[in-house]
């Protein structure tokens, strides 16, 4: 583990806003799971995925927030990652005060929408549950797997 | 050509420190160019490149450093790229005063020395070369065509 206590200053609103802007991912993956009510689970979360060698600015936004893990994303990377309503809707309030400046700030808003309708608990029954899914396909084009669920989803409904 | 000047608020230092960070890539290559006195050329670049729907971001680069260009880097993607002793000297002002936070700012010290050696044309004579050639492969790991070029200099030297 690196502390990043002791490392120069700490980051600032600005410069994470950037580098969030190049490295941040808002991501919603819908996955199958029988033991839920529905048999989906609707799973936010934030993550910046670094090389190891730069594991101590992840630990420095973890730092910033006051939220969030940093553990192993794959190989030699590291992720900063934030689950859980209550930090991400903290993490939300940051981002309407402080806009992304890239194309990035259009999958934040949907991803915030999303948060919101989980605010309602509107996962938690079919038509909710559906609504996040349309809007979850509409954010990263790469998440195909989510994708395909939620594809999945609109069709069986 | 997509224009910047209409979009929001114009950047500033620090979002593009944090930005540059996370997408920005300093790259020397020494390329074999017979027609040059020592038969290699130096070529210093710095760019930042994202798929073509953020290119108004490279735009805003554009217009909050005055240099560089914005173009094609390869497919769907563009750049905004740096070329120039004259410009990357401003560059360079422009990163001491404005340090990065990653480990990306050891690359950029030895893009500065490297600079700093073509400021005086030492990349015009043989033992210049050589020692450009030494900073340069201690650079990116994964620009492995310009390390080669660095290797066969240093081996023929």
């Amino acid at each position: 583990m690196v502390s990043a206590d002791n490392q120069q200053e700490r980051l600032d609103s600005s410069w994470i806003v950037g580098f969030i802007d190049g490295e941040g991912c808002f991501h919603v993956a819908i996955n199958r799971l029988p033991k839920m009510t529905l048999g989906w689970q609707v799973l936010p979360e934030f993550r910046v995925v670094q090389h190891q060698r730069d594991e101590v600015v992840l630990q420095k936004l973890k730092l910033f927030f006051g939220f969030g893990n940093v553990t192993v994303n794959h190989g030699d990377r590291k992720e900063f990652r934030v689950r859980g309503l209550e930090n991400l809707n903290k993490l939300i309030k940051f981002f309407d005060k402080n806009p992304l400046r890239t194309s990035k700030q259009k999958n934040f808003e949907i991803f915030s929408k999303i948060i919101s309708l989980m605010n309602k608990n509107e996962h938690l029954d079919r038509e909710g549950l559906n609504k996040i899914a349309k809007l979850a396909s509409k954010m990263n084009r790469k998440v195909t797997r989510s994708l395909e669920s939620s594809e999945t989803i609109r069709q069986n409904s």
